[in-house]
C-alpha cells in the first residue's frame, strides 16, 4: 500500500430527525452572526427552511440569508458571498443544500478570509494557503458530491471557462447534519444523477493506481454493490429510508477520503466532465454518466485485471471460460446498462451539445491527470468526447 | 439504517519512513516534558526506541521513560503511570507498542487528569467522565486491537477480577505513526492472534443488529476478505510489505468506529474472553479464536440469514442447493478452518485453564450484551464455555 496521511475532522449527525435533536446544540457554540445559504428554494417548499430558521431564531441568531446558488456554482457566486461573509462579520456559515451549496459555501468560506486573489492561489494553482476560513456547518438535502466530509470545493470560473477543485483540509465542515428523510423530496433525475456522481467517484479511485491489493479497493467494491442495490430501491420508492440512508452514507464514504487511502485517483472522467460542465452547464452526474462508459472501453485493456475484478466483483458476472478481454467488456457493458435502468442520459446529445465542432475546444482545455490508465491524451479524449457525441 | 454520531480527530501518517519522516515536526508542536511508554522492550532489540529516542533528543525534549507494560495492562499499571505523569508535569504522552501500550497510556492520559476514582466513574460505571487528557500521540508496532484511532482503553483491575473499557473521544490518540516495516518483527502467534483479533472486531459488528441493508456490513466483509487473504501471507513471509500494511490498515479500519455506524455493536464474544483474560491472563486474540466457534455454533440459528451471507460473501461458499442451515454451519465451520490454518489456540486447555471448576465462576462474572444475538445468557455462556474446554 502507498504512503498515506488521514484526517477528517467534521463531526457526523446521522439519522431522522437529527436536525430537530442537535442543529440548537450545536449552534449554542458559534456566535450571533449567522449566514444561512441555500439554492434556489426547494427547502422553503419541503420544510427544512422553516425548520431551520425557527432554530436559529430560537437561539437569538442574527440571519443572514445568501440564496440562489446554483448547479455549477461560479465565482462571480463565490465573490458575492465573501463580500457579504465580510461586510456581516459573519461567525459561521450554514450551508442546506447538495454538493453545489456545500462546495459554494467552503469557496465563500476561505474567500472571505483570504486577502490575495484566491481563483489563482488555491483553485488555478492548487495551493494551500495559510489561513483560517469561516467556520461551516452543512444540513445536507442532496445526496451526491459527498462534499459534507471533505475540503473541497468544485468551483466554476465562467469568464476562464474551467471548472475545477482541490480538497483542503481546513476547509472541512465543523458538522454535518445528514436526514435521510430531508431526500425523500429529490426528484428522480436528481436522484439518479447524484447516485452516479458517488459510483463515479469510487470507479475513478478504484480505476486507478497502484493495481497491488490495497484494502481500499475492497472497500470500494462494498460501497459499489450497495449502491447499485440501494439507487434503483430509491428510485422505486424514494420515501424507501434503507435505501436513501444506505446512499447518503455511500456519498459521505466515497468522498470522506477512505477510500481513496493509498490510491492515486487520477480522476480523469470527472476531469473531463468538468469541462463538459463549464463549456454546456450540463449536470454533473449526468455528465459523467455519458463518459464512464466510453472513457473505459479506451483504457480497460490498459488495467485489464482491475476490470475483470471489476466484472466478477462489483456485477456478479461469471468467468464460464471467458478471456479477459470478454469479462472486463461486459463489466463495462453492465455499467453502461444500469446507467440506462437508472434513466440518465447515454450521449453528448442529450445533455445540449449540439454539434460536434465544440469537441476539440473542450478536449483541449481539459486536465491530464498524470499515471491515469490508458496514458491518456488531448487527443484521446477527444475520441472518447467524439464516441459519446 | 440507524441513526449515528461520528467523529474521528486521530491525524494518521501511514507508511514505511513516517516515523523519521514526520515525528520530529509532530513533537514541536508539544511541550518539554514527554513520557515515553512502551512494553516489555522488544522495541530495544529491533531499533525502534534508538530512532525515536534520538528524535526526541534532538527535539530538546525531557523524556520520562514509563516501561514494562504488560500484555492486559493493570489499573495498578495505569496508576502508577499516572503518578509518574503527574509527578512529572508531562505534556503529552508517546506510547510506542501494541495495544495494550496503547490502551494503558490512554487510561493514564485520563487518569492523570482527573482527581475522582477513575476506575469507578469510568471504568465501571461507563461514563463519560468532564477531563481533557493528557495529549497522547502513538507509533504502532503490533497490529491487532486497532486502539490507534479511538478512545477505547480495555484495563483489568486484577482485585476485582474485571477486564473491561469503553470508548471515550477524547482519549483519542492526537496521531498515530504506523509504519508496516515496524510490524515485521513481530512473532508468528502474535502476528495470528493480533490478525484474528481484528477478524473478531469486524465479526462481532457484523453479527449484531440491526439486519437491515446496511452499508457498515458491505464494508465488514470487504475488511474480513482483505484478512483472509493477507493474514496467511503475512505468515508465510514476515517481510510481506504489501500483507502487513493491509493488515495494519485494516486493524484501524475495524476499530475507527467507520463499521460500527448504524449497528448495536454487542461484543458479546469479547466480553466473554475479557473473563477468560482476566482469570487466565490469557492473550487476547487466542482466548478469542476459542471462543469464536463455540459461540457462533450458539448463536446461528438466530441470526441465520446473516450466517448465510457470511458464509456466502465472506468465504465464497457455494449454495448448490443446501439449506440454509447447511450454510450457515459451513461458513462456521470455514472460520474454524481458518483459526486453525494460521495456527491459533482452539481449546480452552491450550490456553491453560487446567479444569473445568472454574468455568462457573467465569460464565457469572461476564457481561451480557443486550440485543445479541441467541439472547445470551450466563447458562448460555457457561454452555459455551464447556464446549471450548
Amino acid at each position: 500500500m502507498n504512503n498515506f496521511i488521514f484526517e477528517n475532522s467534521t463531526k457526523v449527525y446521522f439519522g431522522k430527525g437529527c436536525v430537530k435533536e442537535f442543529l440548537a446544540g450545536i449552534m449554542d457554540g458559534y456566535g450571533k452572526n449567522v449566514m444561512l445559504a441555500y439554492g434556489g428554494g426547494s427547502i422553503k417548499r419541503n420544510g427544512v427552511y422553516d425548520e431551520i430558521t425557527d432554530i436559529l431564531a430560537d437561539r437569538g441568531k442574527n440571519v443572514v440569508e445568501f440564496s440562489g446558488i446554483m448547479s455549477n456554482p461560479t465565482y462571480k457566486k463565490v465573490m458575492e458571498g465573501a463580500a457579504l461573509a465580510r461586510k456581516n462579520n459573519i461567525d459561521m456559515m450554514l450551508a442546506v443544500g447538495g454538493g453545489s451549496v456545500m462546495d459554494c459555501c467552503k469557496a465563500v468560506s476561505l474567500a472571505a478570509a483570504y486577502d490575495g486573489d484566491v481563483w489563482s492561489d488555491y483553485w488555478e494553482k492548487r495551493g494551500i494557503i495559510d489561513v483560517e476560513p469561516i467556520p461551516l456547518g452543512v444540513v445536507v438535502t442532496v445526496t451526491g458530491t459527498g462534499s459534507e466530509c471533505n475540503g473541497g470545493a468544485v468551483i466554476t470560473n465562467e469568464e476562464k471557462k474551467i471548472k475545477t477543485g482541490g480538497d483542503y483540509p481546513k476547509c472541512n465542515p465543523k458538522f454535518a447534519l445528514m436526514d435521510p428523510e430531508y431526500t425523500f423530496s429529490v426528484p428522480k433525475m436528481q436522484t439518479a444523477s447524484g447516485g452516479f456522481d458517488i459510483l463515479s467517484h469510487i470507479m475513478e479511485t478504484y480505476f486507478s493506481k497502484t493495481d497491488e491489493d490495497n484494502i481500499s479497493d475492497d472497500i470500494s467494491e462494498a460501497l459499489m454493490r450497495s449502491i447499485i442495490r440501494n439507487l434503483p430501491a430509491a428510485l422505486k420508492n424514494p420515501q424507501d429510508y434503507t435505501a436513501r440512508s444506505n446512499l447518503m452514507w455511500a456519498s459521505t464514504m466515497a468522498e470522506n477520503r477512505i477510500i481513496k487511502l493509498g490510491k492515486a485517483c487520477d480522476f480523469q472522467a470527472h476531469q473531463i466532465e468538468h469541462q463538459l460542465g463549464a463549456y454546456t452547464d450540463c449536470n454533473h452526474g449526468c455528465g459523467l454518466a455519458v463518459i464512464h462508459p466510453p472513457y473505459y472501453r479506451y483504457i480497460y485493456k490498459d488495467g485489464l485485471d482491475k476490470f475483470v475484478r471489476f466484472a466478477v466483483n462489483v456485477w456478479g458476472i461469471s468467468a464460464d471460460g471467458k478471456s479477459k478481454e470478454e469479462m472486463a467488456a461486459e463489466g463495462v457493458q453492465a455499467l453502461a446498462g444500469f446507467i440506462k435502468e437508472i434513466g440518465l442520459p447515454t450521449t453528448l446529445r442529450e445533455l445540449g451539445v449540439k454539434d460536434k465542432s465544440i469537441l476539440p475546444e473542450i478536449a483541449e482545455s481539459c486536465n491530464i491527470a498524470p499515471g491515469s490508465y490508458g496514458n491518456m491524451t488531448k487527443e484521446a479524449i477527444l475520441e472518447i468526447l467524439n464516441e459519446s457525441f
